[in-house]
Parts: structure tokens; C-alpha cells; sequence
């Protein structure tokens, strides 16, 4: 029963490559410990921010395992297990269980487009029969600016109702706060949650179950105080510096951006390095991002969960 | 010394599916043999319409190395390799290099967005640099509409002039004829390849190597005619028939229509087959679609090349 109820700040923490752009287990490892220890409720591992679709499958299986095998708690950890084929989501979905996974994230088929509804529900129907676990938790990842394929309210009906112990919720990247609202709105229950910590107050209002955010990798000590005091009356001055230091990083390529800043806060320069297709930030970019950081009222130090 | 100079008319072969939704090696044996019998003078296999992307690695290398097990010339065979993890597609590159095949046609890496033209290349360079073989032929897949990430004629450029020996030609599958036209323009020598036979007398006019097509799959006879006889007096009057069947394909999701009529023509029902998430056509499309097949002059039985 390793099934997880996730709420709170998850991370789709960063996958450091070395120097030859292999991925650096070691240091992965350090980058989750500490997100933990800033606050992270848990670590989306494996998502966009993550490169997961740079990533072999035996790359992804080694992290993971590596995560485990270094201490820490499975159920914290939803990792991403989408990929176009059928098998490999089978395979990735199957070993995330047999870890003991609190989840698994799943993008949908992302090749083949238009697909249809039936093709999506189809899709996923197959990967939870295959991996036939009542361990399994599936959460949704509705990413269309990325996969060009997104989840409709229509399947996300369709596959609770049919599966209402294992799809349990949803990412929503869209950042389409209309479709955010209407699925808070339509899905009671349903644990969503927006991608920025931007909307996480307004959000939580509504019913959300927190915020599986990029840029958590640089800021979740704060991002963690909003959710715990949400409903006290310092949530608004609480959301405020942390929408602020959120707009200070979405100015640049979100990911190498989160990269950047991470080399800094761990003093680990490798965590700037990005498998192509994606490249760094320039230095001059970098050296501007911090600055509008501190000008956001961001230390560019560990912060202090609580 | 396998790399191939590929011209003429080369089919995306389809993937067969059991009713397991497994690959059906001897069935895709069986499909390839037809389609080089039928006048392709090459295969695109492991294109979109193969649903490469909806198979494993571990999947795709075994058909492969059932195609060459089973007689088929390697120098026939153009797989596509391209897949948005970098070791993946190293991977695969490696393995068809190893097998002799004439060449690989390589997507770009297809889940972010958007991508420089410095990371594109750095990701093909690296992909070259890792495979480091002398028989790579590369061809590059532009297919943006699947992708959301296009080949710029920038990025041809910078690949041609770096890696001329291996940088060998295009597959241009936007649909975009004025794109086709450009580079036909501006890349003398570069072997484009665009996807329709319905404009195959124009490009082959203008200096294009051939066409790598879907509906080849079900036309391969009458388009390798055209391509045959495309300077001769009759060219006109070859080009309009198969521009006629092409027409009554596309107007159906291409690669279920072309499945549904590639089980007639082998009576071998399975062939309709496909993975989640794409979809049969209905049993009211498929037989639509052969009426009108029939009234564009198709006989719907194999034709004969020459």
C-alpha cells in the first residue's frame, strides 16, 4: 500500500548531468535530499523540468533505484512515466511500483496527433490494466504546450469514473487558470494541482491540492510556508514574494533558468549543464536572473522551511 | 560501406500489431517484401505511419534484425532513429549502422519547445560524433506538425557544411510546398524528399530525389511508374491518377486509412490493427474509403510496377 495521497509543494526536482552529459547519480541524490529538506511535500522526479524526456529508460530506472537505494521514502516520490510507446510506459509505471512509489506522474502518448479521446482513454486503460497493481496511483499530466496532446475534461471523467482508485489527479502546466478553475470546479476531490506557485493561494481557495512547480527547485522554503499557512492572516503577504520571485525566473527558459540557480544555492557549477536540445543560459543571463532574484527578496541562500 | 544515395519512392512500411497489440514480425516481413516487390525503391521503415513511435527500442531493433535476417537488402532500408532522449537515439543509430542499413532518418528530438537552432544541432552533432562511423548516412525528418519542433534551413545548412559526408538529404513532411520549394532552391545536391506522390512531378522537376509517402504503402506501383517515366510525354497523365488516390487516402487519419487498406490489398485483416492511441478507422470509414479508392481508379487488388 505504498499509494500516496500527495499534497503540498512537489518538485520535479532537476536531473544533473557531468561534464559528458551523463547523468550524475550522486549528485541527483543531493539535489532531492535537500529539496526535502527545504520543504519539498515531495518530488515529482522525471518531469519536464527534470529533462525525464532526455533521459533513457535504463537511465531513469538507475536514478530512481539510486533515490531508494540512498534512503529516501518511495512514497514521497511521484516520478514521471509517460513516454509515446505503450511498453515503455508499461515497463517505467511497473518498476516506479515495484520501488514503492507513492505515484506515478503520467504525460500521455505525446507523438501522434490529433488523437482522440477514445485514443487517449484507450492508451491509458492498457497501461493500468498491464501494470494491474492496486499499489498504483496514476496522476494526470496535462502539459499541452509540450505534448501538443492534452487531457480533456472528457477523459479525465471518463478515467476516474472508470478508475477512481487509481487516477487520482492531475498536474495542469497549461497555465490556462480558466482550465485550472473549471477542473476545480467540475472534479471535487480530484487532487489538482496548477504548476506555478503564482496561483497557489487562489488555488488552494478553490480546492487545490497544492503546486507541482519548476521553480520549487529554488524557492520551496517559502512556497512550503504559503501552503502550511494558507489560511492564516499572512497568507496574502506570504503568496506575494513568492509570486515575485516565480515571475523573476519564468523571464528566461524556465528550466536552464532553474538550473542556474540551483548551481548557485548548492554551489554545485555542474547543475548548470543541460543535455541538447537544450542549452544553458548565457552568463550574462545568469548574472541578470540573480540579480532580479535578490531584487525579488530572494537570499540566493538555503531558505528556511516552516 | 552501406550508405546508400536513396532517389525514388520510398514507403514508411507499416507496422503490423497482433490482436496482443504485439508487433508481428513475420507479418511486417511479409509487408516489406510486398511493398519492394510492389517498386518501392526503399523503405522508410519505423516512419510515423509505422508507428515507430509507439514502439519500444527493444522493439524496433528486433524487427529490424528480422527484416535483415529474413533477406531484405539493408541497403534498402532507411529506419527512423530519431527520439528525444539523445542515448536513445544514439542507440538506434548505432544499431542500424551495425546492420548495414543505407541510412537513418532522424526525427529531431520532439518533447521541448521551443529548441534553438544551436541546441538542435548540438544534439545531431552529438548523436554523429557518438555513432562516429563513416557508413552514417543521416537524414534529417521535418515533420512539424508531429514534432512541434521543425528543421530550419539554417539548421540544414549548419549540418551540411559541418558533416557533408553524412548529412545527406531531407524528408519534408510539412505539406508546406513553399517550404519544399525553397530548399529545393537553396540546397542543390541535398536529396529532398517530399511526402506526398501528389506532388511528386513538380518536386522531381525542380530536383528532388523522390518521395517518401504514407500512401506508398497502397500506391507503390503506379508512384514508382511516375517516378520512372517522370521526363517522358506520359508523365502528366501518370501523375494525375496517383495524385487521385492520394486524395482519397488523406481525406481519412492517414495512418489508420492506410492500414485498413493495406488488409484488403493483403487480405490479411489484422494489418488494420493499431496501438493506443491511435484508432482503427470505423467499419462506415473503411468501406467509404474503398469506394472512393475505387472510383480514383484503383483496382484494390496489388498493382504491377514498371
Amino acid at each position: 500500500m505504498a499509494k500516496a495521497d500527495f499534497a503540498g509543494v512537489l518538485v520535479p526536482a532537476i536531473t544533473p548531468f557531468d561534464a559528458g552529459l551523463e547523468p550524475d547519480a550522486p549528485l541527483f541524490l543531493k539535489t532531492c535530499r535537500w529539496l526535502l529538506g527545504q520543504g519539498a511535500n515531495g518530488l515529482a522526479v522525471f518531469g519536464t523540468t527534470s529533462e525525464a524526456n532526455s533521459l533513457s529508460l535504463g537511465e531513469r530506472r538507475a536514478l530512481l533505484e539510486g533515490l531508494v537505494a540512498g534512503g529516501l521514502d518511495p512514497s514521497l516520490l511521484l516520478p514521471g512515466t509517460g513516454l509515446p510507446a505503450l511498453p515503455d510506459t508499461v515497463e517505467l509505471t511497473r518498476h516506479a511500483v515495484s520501488l514503492g512509489c507513492g505515484g506515478v506522474l503520467m504525460l500521455p502518448p505525446f507523438y501522434y496527433k490529433p488523437v482522440s479521446s477514445d485514443g487517449l482513454f484507450a492508451f491509458y486503460a492498457e497501461v493500468i490494466e498491464r501494470v494491474g497493481s492496486s499499489d498504483l496511483g496514476l496522476w494526470l499530466y496535462h502539459i499541452p504546450q509540450m505534448t501538443g496532446v492534452g487531457i480533456s475534461h472528457d477523459l479525465i471523467e471518463r478515467l476516474i469514473k472508470r478508475y477512481p482508485q487509481t487516477v487520482l489527479g492531475i498536474k495542469d502546466s497549461s497555465g490556462d487558470w480558466a482550465n485550472t478553475e473549471a477542473m476545480l470546479a467540475h472534479f471535487p476531490g480530484f487532487r489538482i494541482f496548477p504548476s506555478s506557485e503564482g496561483v497557489l493561494l487562489k488555488a488552494l481557495r478553490l480546492g487545490a491540492a497544492g503546486c507541482i512547480t519548476a521553480s520549487g527547485n529554488v524557492n520551496a522554503a517559502a512556497i512550503r510556508r504559503l501552503f502550511d499557512h494558507w489560511t492564516s492572516p499572512e497568507a496574502e503577504a506570504l503568496q506575494k514574494p513568492v509570486a515575485a520571485v516565480r515571475d523573476a525566473v519564468s523571464g528566461y527558459p524556465l528550466i536552464p533558468a532553474v538550473k542556474a540557480v540551483l548551481a548557485t544555492l548548492l554551489a554545485e557549477p555542474g547543475l548548470s549543464t543541460l543535455r541538447p536540445p537544450l542549452t544553458p543560459l548565457t552568463e550574462a543571463q545568469a548574472t541578470e536572473l540573480m540579480g532580479k532574484l535578490q531584487a525579488a527578496g530572494h537570499a540566493l541562500a538555503p531558505g528556511r522551511a516552516g
